[in-house]
């Protein structure tokens, strides 16, 4: 090995998605030479195929409601809109294009060095890169593993013929009849999504319900709210195989049914992405999670090689790939003895129809760890809808714990929960008490207001 | 005076607005015998002439903003909406009456007595009422007045030709051409609903510029989303005179210009709504800021009639109103010894396009008071609007004692502000600190993330 001197890099990371990149910024704002190695897009699954993209389709896809809603109100549309998705897709694909350029000159201005190549660990120091055809190597003090995670899809006669969700924001033409089979949260955005945009939408879960981990409650309501709007369910199914017919696809299920659609999505999960970087040969094996182990530090078995985000346990997003790098870089670069981040309190936004807001426990958990809680709930028609016509809904709860007041989780279904929740993420995190929640006033006429108005336990 | 069992009731409110029948209800939950005069709506101005159909006018507004956003997301109007005012107000119209009939059932179920009349004190303990023509007497322990404010309008040549903001929401035709005189909340609300649903909209106003007491960044920013929108702003300037000209109204201003509209509103300020109830009779007199003095028991100079809400000093907001009817039937029926009302931390929304919403301190107000600050704040083009080909901006600050870190503010104008202040508020009120801000995990896409992963502050 080379003295330290000798390495061209004092961090080498592979992958420039939302942990990369930050790491990257960071780490050449202490004076690092930094270099970063990506084979595909800057800014990763959250700028390419991830929040990003999916937040303008549903975007895209409320406007269907607010040309039914708008009726009540007095807007008069004389002939029905249209929707025309190759404009949607495009102008997506644009502002994508745009952020990847806002990506690559952030990290130009930071002095890294960016090679556009697949890399492979070579030992604990070397990396292989593919420059212009031909196999360079360079070295560096550390390795960064910051390669997130891949849709995973599962074997199935005719699985071949479903989409993944990187290939779903492409599509050549839109569906009419869509299908997605998962039950996590990116199946239930895109039943949301394609519904929205006029796509008649199945989906298929092998449970009795989906999204899974969620407070209970708030996922019978979302299901009622997604049965409303005409999203097909379909709950304790599978796909027992597809076969194409012309351009359609017939999908057959578990339940004997079999149903026609254009395009068939498979939202069934997501693993790390790590093939071919040589984890094997260095003896970086992964975990019974399938995540590549760290320490604290961030460090893999072998400890010049670090990794974050999506490959390591912990939430899988954005905000904690980020902080994640930001602390890796300080006590990497900036020497800092820091404690583990906590992952208990981080708050999560679902981008179905309606929108799912949460941070800290659920009902359920709360009562597993608690002897005694409170519930606070309330479900009601929005103000928007009472002229609307719309029988959409809102539910809106807070768990307590019974012993000492402390607000334990807060959960909404409904229009921009993720918005609302931000807030009462503080305000949870901090441990504050439902006193707190009480003693603020309310901001009238809001929907959030509900947070602090309520004062019964709907049960304990 | 007769002994307190000889009293026909224990409380009788005068005035069925959010205060008075919040009163109502929870003074008759404690068995006490309560009665209501109201002469003219159940609701009073929240529900009747403000929040209510104010909000539900914001929204139909903003469907204006939807359809031109639409395009970008690949929605096409084949041809441009149409909209057709009558449909919105008697809708509001049916709306507003279903609450009235909520309210009137709760008091009813509350066994409140309600009389559909004006009320007039003739002592400390007698209330003239008008019950199918002919004058009654009722006699109480204790009068609550809960009458709320009405809109003052200065006077002025052709003055008469102003609609007050009781007017405004029941026009018989649609204004092609409005104007506002004012600069506060309810000036800027009506300039940007009219403006949203079509009209060729002014503002009017004498100060240098509106929103006085609000932040003034946060002014000026909306300042500039409004002229963006098409509203015309015309500050330093007053009304000289109207002239009525056909159905058209010309508007002469003191800057020499004349502007022909088809409707004036003038939202110059709202004062107490107490002619005619007696309180001069009784000594009751106003204070130099026009409200009746109460002590921190709601009671006026004579301690039998108590006031709230509007009427008094604190905040014209309706959850005001119900948090001290709330804490008078604790004080003087469930005999609670209570602190006074902190009115120092109220959050507060202003549904002008785009919305505004805040918690706390000003900037302003903060220097004033603290040696060191920190500001931390941030304008950016909200995700939607990068497809929508909108320039719509979004204004976000904190206000941060440098001293001992506490947040002593939240600004923000954009999307929704009113909801995502609320959680914030929760924080604010509690003294959180900006490290317990930084400690909270961003929820990603949305807006509010910003408030938690603000880290460079932009002065002091």
């Amino acid at each position: 090995m080379p003295a330290n001197a000798d390495y061209e890099y004092d961090l080498f990371i592979i992958g420039a998605g939302s942990g990369g990149v930050r790491a990257a910024r960071m780490a050449a704002a202490t004076g690092a030479r930094v270099a970063v190695a990506e084979e595909r897009y800057l800014g990763g699954t959250c700028v390419n195929v991830g929040c990003v993209p999916k937040k303008l389709y549903s975007y895209a896809a409320h406007f269907h409601d607010s040309f039914t809603d708008a009726a009540g109100f007095g807007w008069q549309l004389p002939e029905a809109a249209v929707f025309d998705w190759p404009t949607l897709r495009d102008n997506k694909t644009l502002e994508i294009k745009r952020l990847n350029g806002i990506y690559q000159k952030m990290l130009e201005g930071a002095g890294v060095t960016l090679f556009s190549s697949r890399a492979q660990l070579i030992d604990a120091h070397t990396i292989s890169l593919t420059l212009e055809g031909r196999e360079v190597q360079v070295t560096a003090k550390q390795v960064l593993l910051a390669t997130g995670g891949w849709p995973w899809v599962p074997s199935f006669p005719g699985s071949e013929y479903a989409l993944n969700s990187n290939q779903i924001f492409d599509l050549e033409a839109f569906p009419k009849r869509f299908l997605v089979l998962g039950g996590g949260y990116i199946a239930v955005e895109f039943a949301s999504i394609f519904n929205g945009l006029g796509s008649n939408t199945h989906l298929i879960y092998r449970g009795e319900l989906f999204l899974k981990g969620f407070d209970q409650e708030v996922r019978e309501f979302t299901r009622d709210e997604m049965v409303k709007k005409g999203v097909n369910l379909h709950f304790e199914a599978n796909i027992q195989r597809i076969e194409p017919s012309g351009s359609a696809l017939n999908v057959y299920l578990t339940t004997g049914e079999v149903l026609e659609v254009d395009v068939v999505l498979a939202a069934t999960g997501r693993r790390v992405n790590v093939e071919g970087l040589g984890l094997d040969a260095l003896g970086v094996a992964l975990d019974e999670n399938g995540k590549v182990p760290v320490n604290n530090r961030y460090e893999t078995t072998v400890p010049s090689i670090l990794a974050l985000g999506d490959l390591t346990a912990g939430p899988e997003l954005t905000p904690i790939a980020l902080a994640e790098a930001m602390q890796l870089v300080d006590i990497h670069f900036n020497k800092m003895e820091l404690q583990p981040l906590d992952y208990s309190t981080v708050p999560t936004a679902v981008f179905c129809h309606p929108n799912i807001g949460m941070v800290g426990l659920t009902e359920e958990a709360a009562r597993k760890t608690y002897s005694k809680i409170r519930v606070y709930r309330t479900d009601f028609k929005p103000m928007k809808h009472t002229l609307s016509g719309s029988s959409e809904r809102v539910l809106m709860k807070l768990i307590v714990n019974d012993e000492n007041d402390v607000v334990l989780g807060a959960h909404m279904v409904g229009d921009e929960a993720g918005e609302l929740i931000q807030g009462l993420a503080i305000a949870v995190k901090a441990g504050l008490t439902k006193s707190d929640f009480d003693r603020t006033v309310g901001i009238h006429p809001t929907g959030a207001e509900e947070f602090v108005t309520m004062r019964t336990p709907s049960r304990y």
